[in-house]
């Protein structure tokens, strides 16, 4: 098999044997410069050698493959027969690069080795060709220490120290200083960098044994070894892991042909984007050094010149830099990022990417790109006539880049997020941030905060009342928190995951949210958290990174991102697009107008039972309701509660005007609005006029083991079913006040936990005659919807009966995954972490609370839907769990056929995204005239997001 | 539509219209009439008001339906032409009884009026007609009296007092004894009834302004009235609602020609049986009383002489009863229960039921039936000579009544259950023990214990150690109780459901177990319990019925059954005749051995965690692992655990010899085995050699919130692969032991609660890592299986994928059940019972623990094992929940194709038996030369079982 298996892809003069998608094979860097090079870019030559090579490298041994050496040998000829040089000429030597590349980026963590090819002779070679015998002393100098500390382990610092004792050691005269001045590295003379060469090779063989080698190829086998190594050095493996890199076999080696951004004024070298990275304008955006290397752009020693002027200076190279910018995004489609080098007037491409940007620019760039086009035709023709662009590109570069659809492909959900949460100021140092981090949790919601520290819903809601920024930290939370937790700018807990209570809420809200900080020591009593050895009392700042779930002492500034005006025109191209309806979670006339702002189309989830949690009035008439022992106690206790509930269910059938809601009857065990502290125990007996035996004793009894698998949700409403007819009393009255305030009103009732169809028709009988009882005396009309949530799997798998009984279903995915999976998603931090990363040997690629579960849960969803709606045609299906708001979740809602997704309002646009996504993955492209591009257009999907991909398959 | 409907159904002179199958709508008793009158056995004649025109009375307000009175005269004028006797003639008086009767018994709730067609005339005509005026007048008297309270609400204590006090005024001579002895009922004379019946009819008249009705009629019509206004009375009502009776819309009435066995010496009245009903034996069997009416009989004043002598007194009335015995059993196949009257010389069958009978005699008749003719020829012969028996049933009565098939058909897991447990002395006086009863619970274990309380496990053990018998008592158990459950006799819990801790485990044991007896007031403190004034303390005596849930203060007798000879010919038969294996589950190797003896193939399930809580030693070792904060320490502490698991594991497979043992990695969540009291804590750190902070760090560590769903099963295995090692480890060393003895070993290592075939991989292989090393080290070769649980809904959903890797499916069906239907067995109990009920509407027909949910649950096992099958064709597939050991389940296993169901070992018979008749019900009864009657015999089975019956549809 060895000798047949090809290691090594050459590419050079517009022709490369590998391609851009190759990148497991030939790592990101190697298979972008196969791509280049085919697009006609000027690419410097060179070849890649394969990862399967650093594998069976590591196979055997260390050794390399058979066949191996004989490809590269062969690479190197045809490689100096395209530069016309070869390796170690004394007159004209071609000098190489040999750099690591892996098919995922490791920044920092693998070799490079310089200059390869120099040796006494060459050296002197390269002096003749660039005139410049420093220049030659210098990268002889360079390749030496990197090659002796990269490929043979003699200490880097050693090379540094001969080096800087030669600095010391000699002073330069220099106008306007003291004698006695150290020597800066660029006023090392020649005599002296001949002297500290030969410093240097001593070293060498002081460490290694041996000569400096002077053979180019043993160099080069030296070299490559040194970087398939570096694939297995300590940093590298402790990095793959902590990155949950996993699934690759081994770095791939780019060998290629040097070029020097240093030789004179005529050369330079510079890094670009094709279009500006933060506002995304469609201009050309960079800067450059002239007569310097790379390394100088990135030390930051010089002042670089912004690329306008480059203009002046080499028109020409300028001109070829435009036609390389129009080619890139013609072919990436993308605003790139990219490196190059000007050796003596002649452009050479060394990288490209598709380039970071900001929120804004994110935005701009997709609706520009595809409703403009690339350049104005007068700019084409001259760089067309200057034969810089190729003619083929010409026409293309005068339309817009892509269709509305690719952009819509482009842009994912974090986008959106990013453009409406604060963030850390990019300005604040990160170093002085680092210091300050002091832990690190589950990034609940995105967006950061600052505000002093509280440990009580309580004491945060007062310190709000003063005016002050809060932070609330949490072991966990719980419903009794709620007020604290509006009022807070972030929240912090060390309990729970992504669907605790805490996160769940504050997404509904957008509000920062940290959760599962583990490392935190909270202490209530004494009001202060504690981690290893710092403290944070309570009155003290915070400050939260809720997108990366870092939490830093004291104060550091914020801002607000700017929302571009392209937003607007963004969404409303997915609002054309999509099929899905997207619907909103909110439980407060004020969250539903966020919502609607949001783009929301209606209340897919309305929990009545927060609405308890709101005042202490309302608290105790619940509490009171709890603890009553007979139905008449119950009954009047309900009665306090009926007109909060009307009045709630009023405000946000305003705020929805018309649009659908659908309301959830109670679902939580009662226990969880039991008072726990004393004090409050208190408050209720005196308010209820109950013993405080009695209100312990009735705690004791509602005790569940398993309450997520108790008396809750419909069962409730079996057992009292007092309290469904307070519920739908106050929805049917409250829609009848807004009717007939010209309010247009929808209820849709929505019963949860439902197991069994019988279970389903009793209070669905029991609904609508307490319903139409209602309608029937005030003498007016209401087309209002008695419907279930699925969150059981019976339900789901009894899906054709309980569709006989329900006009709509609305998958409650977070308690069918829970029960699915028998998984306790409160508990499931203990151990899920274990089962979830991206790597082929993991369980699960995404965690089932975030991303559905569509193999297990989905197929459930799946069956429901189609058993309810050969029951019912006209069967109403919609999901309002947690995963309404997760774009490949939102893609698999639109594939089984659902009518909307409900999500939290900040995650509505994210929504609205996703569904706009699913129709177009869902509908191929229809043919245009660019069919001869189709094949790229599709391929620049599938790049951007997996999902799509495997749909295509 | 009224006019059409058939409200009256006539029987009489061996012809009925109505038929035995109609009981809805004819009531049980008219139904039977029917079909004894069918049969052509001697009924009085008579007609049945359905119960539809009951429901339509109460439709009408209390009315007649249209057409119902023409029909009832009617059919009293072709009841008069059957008899040649009119209603009301002063000459031959026709007497009528009205009863009711509903579609299920409800005894003593309802009327019934005798003697109806007695009038001032007619009961001349009937002093004439019996020659007997006494007699004549007595029945007016009674009939006075039965019509007049029921069906006018005369009190029937003024009767009373007016009788007493003619009985009081009155004085007769007798023998012996001093003059002034109060009157007997049967000494009072003519005279004296006649003026009874005069101040009867005032009585009657003052209460209801009316004079007594003398026309039969009228009498008819208040008494038809009286049984449908019967009905709706409150006793009836609450009776229904107690006995949880719906679905039934009214009682039907059933008129019938009154005979009379108390007109002279040739004239008896007697209840017997067609077999023995406490051993079974084929002989006729009861009592009869001469000259003496029904009513006589149940008094007890006179003794009855048995009924073989009344072959000497009235031999052609004995063969004519001989023969109606042997129509009986060839017609309903069932020892009969019947009620029959003699009038001068002639046989009436009044009522005929299948009887009930004891444990043994089930099995004895049931193996008689189907082994043995039902009778001699000789006696046939003689029967049909006298022309008692025809002719057509001559030659059916040499044969055996029934089949092999119907035999198993019959008989029902809890006529099993009955043989094995101890029972209370049938002869403890039931008045006695009703003062004793204190209090209901769930009936989980049957049979019953008596002994000394207990109210912890300790102390239970060191009493038993006493030698005391000992009854544990306590709120609920723990996996820490376990011991002194052990030692117990029977077992109280004053929470929990039929399949808490303290169920399952005692159901392992087959030992008495009540429990969720929530009216215990348990104070541990203290060491007693109350109920509500009655407080027994620790040491006192309790008694335990564990049948029917009932609690008993002090020492009741109780008696062990005996186990007849037919029980092990009819095991046999089940298992000739079955498809499915029976398996147990069983944790010790008494468990095991206990369970080969009761008939099991193998273990389905042998938890491994139970071992840990044997001896302190072990439990500290288990505790000290799950306290270690690292993979060495736990290491060493598994190291402990080792051989005792492996000691366990030998014994096993001892008692198994060479049949499988599906052995269960460990399962619950670790918490479970921490220390709870501080004392224990305390021994632990001592062993452990850790702080106390320590352990109460990690207990909170480990606290869930739903545990259910938490870090369980195979979870723990992947979180801490240590522990699977060990447990492998111990089940292959001790394989290897046993075989190395010669004793033949099957293990089967079963991964539970598993979700995903990737996880399943991961554990698969490395459990056969670990086994294959031992096997390689040890040098021997063991055929050993690696399957898996299915108790998620997600396994059962990808059971394709995790056939793909389990090499059998064993289904957890109680967690199953939790998860699918979202239900926590531990919590259920509070809002269950509202769903759970025999009626219609009734949410579910039977508790979904203890009856698998074939809907819901089902559908999930079926989609698992069609998939699985179609993965892995030779997938073994068994169920390991309580599930196994449930007759109605077990039908379900055997439809979906299990290899086998596996049970506690005292459910192995009752699941064998399961077994079989679910083959039977699978395999159509071939075509036999009896052909003719198969109409009957497919009825047979239907009515014993539901189940069986709707298989048939």
């Amino acid at each position: 098999m060895a000798r047949a298996t090809k290691f090594v892809y050459s590419f050079g003069k517009g022709k490369a044997e590998g391609r851009g998608d190759q990148k497991v094979l030939l790592g990101g860097k190697g298979a972008g410069l196969a791509e280049m090079t085919n697009i006609g870019l000027p690419v410097p030559g060179g070849f890649t050698i394969t990862t399967e090579a650093c594998e069976a490298y590591y196979r055997q041994n260390k050794k390399w493959p058979a066949g191996l050496e004989g490809q590269v040998r062969e690479a190197i000829r045809k490689l100096e027969r395209t530069c016309r040089k070869k390796l170690g000429d004394p007159k004209n030597p071609l000098l190489i690069s040999v750099r690591s590349g892996a098919a995922m980026s490791m920044p920092g963590m693998m070799e490079t080795i310089l200059n390869l090819g120099m040796n006494d002779e060459s050296v002197e070679g390269l002096a003749r060709v660039s005139g410049n015998r420093r220049f030659a002393l210098d990268a002889y100098r360079r390749f030496i220490m990197m090659y002796g500390a990269t490929a043979r382990g003699v200490p880097r610092e050693q090379f540094d120290h001969e080096f800087d004792h030669l600095k010391n050691h000699f002073t330069r005269p220099r106008i306007g200083k003291p004698d006695g001045q150290k020597v800066l590295d660029t006023e090392v003379n020649e005599e002296e960098l001949f002297r500290l060469i030969t410093t240097f090779k001593e070293l060498y063989q002081r460490h290694t044994g041996e000569s400096f080698p002077q053979h180019p190829f043993d160099q080069l086998v030296g070299s490559i070894n040194a970087v398939f190594n570096s694939w297995m050095a300590d940093k590298a493996v402790t990095y793959r892991r902590v990155e949950k890199i996993t699934g690759l076999n081994g770095t791939a080696v780019n060998v290629q042909q040097m070029v020097f951004g240093n030789m004179g004024d005529d050369s330079g070298t510079g890094v670009c984007f094709t279009r500006d990275p933060s506002t995304g304008e469609n201009i050309y955006y960079g800067d450059l050094l002239i007569n310097a290397q790379g390394e100088d752009v990135v030390a930051g020693v010089r002042t670089p010149i912004k690329l306008g002027e480059l203009h002046h200076l080499m028109p020409d190279a300028y001109a070829q830099l435009e036609a390389v910018r129009i080619m890139l995004e013609l072919h990436y489609k993308e605003m790139q990022d990219l490196e190059f080098t000007i050796e003596q007037g002649r452009l050479y491409m060394l990288q490209c990417r598709t380039g970071k940007r900001s929120p804004r620019a994110a935005f701009a760039i997709a609706v520009d790109q595809a409703s403009k086009p690339l350049a104005n035709r007068t700019e084409i023709n001259r760089l067309v006539k200057k034969r810089f662009l190729p003619r083929k590109y010409a026409k293309e570069a005068s339309k817009p880049v892509i269709t509305r659809d690719e952009a819509i492909l482009r842009l994912k959900g974090v986008d959106i997020e990013r453009l409406f949460y604060p963030v850390i100021d990019p300005a604040f140092p990160r170093a002085e941030l680092n210091q300050r981090k002091i832990a690190n949790g589950i990034n609940a919601v995105p967006g950061a905060a600052c505000g002093q520290v509280y440990f009580s819903a309580e004491r945060a809601e007062d310190a709000a009342a003063r005016g002050e920024r809060v932070i609330l930290v949490r072991k966990e939370t719980s419903p009794e928190d709620v007020g604290g937790m509006a009022v807070a700018k972030g929240i912090l807990t060390a309990t729970g995951g992504k669907t605790s209570h805490a996160a769940v809420v504050a997404r509904g809200w957008g509000k920062c949210c940290i959760v599962g900080c583990e490392v935190l020591d909270i202490n209530y009593e004494h009001r202060y958290l504690r981690v290893g050895e710092r403290y944070v009392n309570e009155g003290h700042f915070l400050t939260l990174d809720g997108t990366d779930g870092e939490v830093f002492v004291g104060e550091v500034p914020l801002v607000q991102p700017e929302m571009p005006e392209e937003y607007k025109v963004f969404m409303s191209w997915c609002d054309d697009r999509r099929r899905l309806k997207v619907r909103t979670n909110a439980d407060t006339p004020a969250d539903a107008r966020k919502a609607v702002e949001m783009g929301a189309e209606g209340i897919g989830l309305c929990r009545t039972e927060h609405m308890f949690f709101e005042t202490e009035q309302r608290r105790l008439a619940m509490q009171e309701m709890i603890v009553a022992d007979n139905v008449e106690a119950r009954k009047r206790a309900l009665d306090k509660l009926l007109p909060f509930q009307r009045e709630d269910f009023v405000g946000i059938f305003e705020a929805m005007n018309g649009k659908p809601v659908t309301i959830r009857l109670i679902d939580p065990p009662l226990h969880e609005f039991l008072p726990r502290t004393t004090e409050d125990m208190e408050r209720l007996c005196q308010y209820a006029g109950v013993s405080m035996d009695h209100v312990r004793h009735r705690s004791e009894q509602l005790h569940e083991a398993n309450p997520m698998l108790g008396h809750r949700g419909c069962r409730l409403c079996v057992t009292y079913p007092e309290i469904l007819d307070m519920q739908v009393r106050a929805i049917i009255e409250a829609a009848v006040q807004c009717q007939r305030q010209g309010v247009k009103v929808q209820p849709e009732i929505m019963i949860p936990l439902t197991i069994d169809p019988k279970e389903l028709r009793l209070l669905t009988e029991r609904t609508r005659q307490v319903a139409d009882q209602i309608l029937q005396d005030a003498g007016e009309r209401l087309a209002y919807m008695v419907g279930t949530m699925i969150e059981t799997p019976r339900a789901a798998l009894l899906g054709d009966q309980i569709a006989g009984v329900a006009e709509f279903f609305s998958f409650g995915t977070n308690d069918l995954t829970q029960t699915t999976m028998a998984l306790s998603r409160d508990d499931a931090g203990r151990f899920l972490p274990e089962y979830v990363d991206q790597s082929k040997s993991a369980v699960f690629a995404a965690d089932p609370f975030q991303s559905l579960d569509t193999a297990g849960v989905g197929m459930l969803i799946d069956w429901a839907i189609q058993r309810g709606r050969e029951a019912r045609k006209v069967l109403k299906v919609g999901i309002c769990g947690e995963h309404g708001g997760d774009p490949a979740s939102v893609e698999f809602c639109h594939t089984v056929g659902m009518d909307y997704v409900s999500c939290s309002p900040y995650r509505v646009p994210i929504a609205r995204l996703a569904a706009a996504k699913a129709a177009i993955n869902d509908t191929p492209a229809k043919p245009t005239r660019k069919a001869s591009r189709s094949k790229s257009k599709k391929k620049a999907p599938a790049k951007k997001g997996k999902k799509s991909a495997r749909k295509r398959k």
